[in-house]
């Protein structure tokens, strides 16, 4: 059978070790039997469906070597979701041409839920086109709520930054709250899913340790509730930090701060429940209080990445490549758990189906009954993830981030839209 | 000469590298030829005043050790100021009374330019009331605003931290700029100097990496003029990456955003300002924007300390030993710049009270002539003090940040206030 090309690209929000799924997918396309050139994608499926194909063979060595600690997309993300197959089927047929153009049989979607959602469309819409695709779903997003797959790489990363953060920021507190801040109060990302406010928990390793409070999307917010938690520990330590997810919603369902926008998934943007967090302290406690919001910082926090995470990361670009081999399309590569103590871990995959806009939130077991911290569950899931410090090269006192070149494939077809 | 014995006390804002000036003096007076024990102040000048002093007899070798990498204060750090010698003369008399119980005879203090200034009268209150006492400052905050020191520790290990969260921050939305946010803006902290929001400069080694445009408080805030700053910037890169520093102020003297707080110090909290930068894009530019606050993180975040600044803290901890030995009193360790390429520097020392309630703010020649940008002068003074990676030990996948038991010398005074 003779060898075909293949496209790689990168979508959805960043995170610090999507370039290292990147690198173990694109080094296992150059030694594998099946794949010829790999391309990838600039600014993800933009790129594709607008004939931005990145040659490869003008970077150097070196460069793409560091892709394995490279922060956010370097070669580009994006947010654009194809819809359904009729509404889009003009996009769905744009992207055939561009690969049937290029010789393209395999394509390589490094994402989340939407992307997982292209994955199965495309590789429904192939089949249904007789063009001999094979597209494979690479897991990605730092929220961690994709189902059937133990973890998400990205997470343990995030997790590794927000547990450090609060750490560090809670003793900050610690040390100079007899005469200053009492309330430390640091929002986490995490959309809908508690995944990564929960991780913060991971730094009370006792109870002088914040966080001391954690405010989950999956706990309704109740207002009097909350002070009085917080009331409490500030009675017993002098000073309490709370973790708020920017999902945190009240018995309504109402985002503790919907700021109005949305973005071009249509999703509510949220952002400033610390804020409103702080606020409430201030004013209902009127106590003096602090806070961090690490915003993108924490999903490119590259400088702090889990070496696990990393680890998986690069994994799964590599498992992607060996499900093409083995002749799978509209699937996904998985992480799967098979032990605890010591954790290990193996690859699996699942229907991209499975995933495809469902959203895996913080089970019941792993909030404590109170709804305002973890669980030993919890614990034991999640402290295997953030394990190790893969620390990045550094060049005259900043991590050596090399740009890429992205130099084009010459187009073959006329411009789109 | 019989030797005496010594007091070290932390004092305002912590740092990441705080408690290395604290094991740099506690290691020098511990081999020192003229005093005996040394003990710590619990939380500052409080734990004098009431005689909490910290019997670091009770600490493991391994924990004073740990000092080195240890963010916060670990002997607790304090808010309060020493006003006038006549208004807190039972103040003074009483940290006399307390030396006098304990026959302490040096004390080194290690914080900023209200410390300083108690260095100063303590220094003079004692003189004036025949009790023999060597009083020596540590220099210590990251806002970098001591006169005479060419720089203050913990100053390049917040420059390292907040340049290397600018340059990540900023990756993040280049990689997808195309279809999502178009500015990021990051608040740092710095009160009425500019130097730390300068410090991110470093991280723009070309121009498509952020900051592209930086909000001093040296330079009034014009809003048109900023907008159009912005919208430059986006028209050429598609994106901009904005630094704020949280003490900016309009023509007006007024700052972006005060949020009517005060500290102890009589000190208008600042808070907010890149809320205000954030709002001011989204409502006029009409531009997608995030933003990220990194308040106590980057002050704290010992994970990622530059080694010159952690070696300079603990250098200036001996070097108070080293005065007191030499028979000074009512000085500071400074540090001296003795040249750029290589960097060298070396230790001196000035009185107190020139240091005393001045703040060093951002020269003229360290800001680009429109205001928005840093100058090279300016990268060659800050670039050496962010070199070189400290990292902590790590346990179990986070920093291991053990505490120390605080054990005080029993008490042989009555209870004071």
């Amino acid at each position: 059978m003779p060898k075909k090309n293949a496209v790689y690209a990168q979508s959805g929000g960043v995170t610090a070790v999507i370039n290292a799924s990147a690198y173990g997918c694109i080094e296992a396309a150059r030694i594998s039997a099946v794949i010829d050139d790999i391309y990838c994608g600039a600014d993800g499926i933009n790129g594709v469906l607008e004939e931005r194909l990145i040659d490869l063979r003008g970077e150097s060595p070196e460069h793409l070597a560091a892709l394995r600690h490279l922060p956010a997309g370097a070669f580009g993300s994006c947010r654009r979701k194809l819809k359904d197959l009729k509404g889009d089927r003009a996009h769905f047929q744009r992207i055939l041409d561009v690969f049937a153009a290029h010789d393209v049989r395999y394509f390589f979607y490094n994402g989340g839920n939407d992307s997982m959602d292209t994955v199965a469309k495309l590789h429904q819409f192939a089949g249904d086109h007789g063009y001999d695709l094979q597209v494979i779903g690479i897991p990605k997003t730092i929220d961690n709520d994709l189902p059937v797959t133990d973890n998400s790489p990205g997470f343990g990363s995030v997790a590794k930054y927000n547990s450090v953060s609060m750490l560090e920021g809670s003793r900050d507190m610690e040390s100079m709250h007899r005469d200053s801040t009492k309330v430390f109060v640091l929002e986490t990302m995490g959309r809908h899913a508690g995944w990564i406010a929960a991780s913060t928990g991971l730094a009370s390793r006792d109870d002088r340790d914040g966080p001391h409070v954690i405010l989950l999307p999956e706990v309704p917010f109740d207002k009097a509730d909350f002070l009085q938690a917080v009331e409490r520990v500030v009675s017993r330590h002098g000073y309490c930090a709370v973790t708020v997810s920017e999902g945190t919603k009240d018995r309504e369902g109402r985002f503790l701060s919907e700021s109005g926008g949305k973005d071009a998934f249509g999703h509510v943007q949220l952002g400033g429940a610390g804020q409103v967090v702080q606020d409430l302290v201030k004013q209902e406690l009127k106590l003096k209080v602090h806070g961090a919001v690490l915003d993108y910082c924490q999903r490119s926090g590259r400088h702090l990445a889990s070496a696990v995470d990393a680890e998986q990361a690069q994994a799964c670009g590599r498992k992607a490549v060996a499900l093409a081999e083995e002749g799978m399309s509209g699937v996904m590569a998985t992480i799967q758990r098979d032990g605890d103590d010591p954790y290990r871990w193996s690859l699996g995959h699942t229907d991209a189906s499975n995933i495809a806009n469902k959203e895996k939130t913080l089970p019941a077991e792993y909030i404590r009954e109170d709804g305002y911290h973890i669980t030993d569950g919890f614990r034991r899931y999640c402290l295997p993830l953030i394990q190790g410090e893969e620390y990045p090269p550094y060049h005259d006192g900043l991590p050596h981030y090399p740009r890429l070149k992205r130099e084009l494939l010459p187009a073959k077809l006329p411009t789109y839209e």
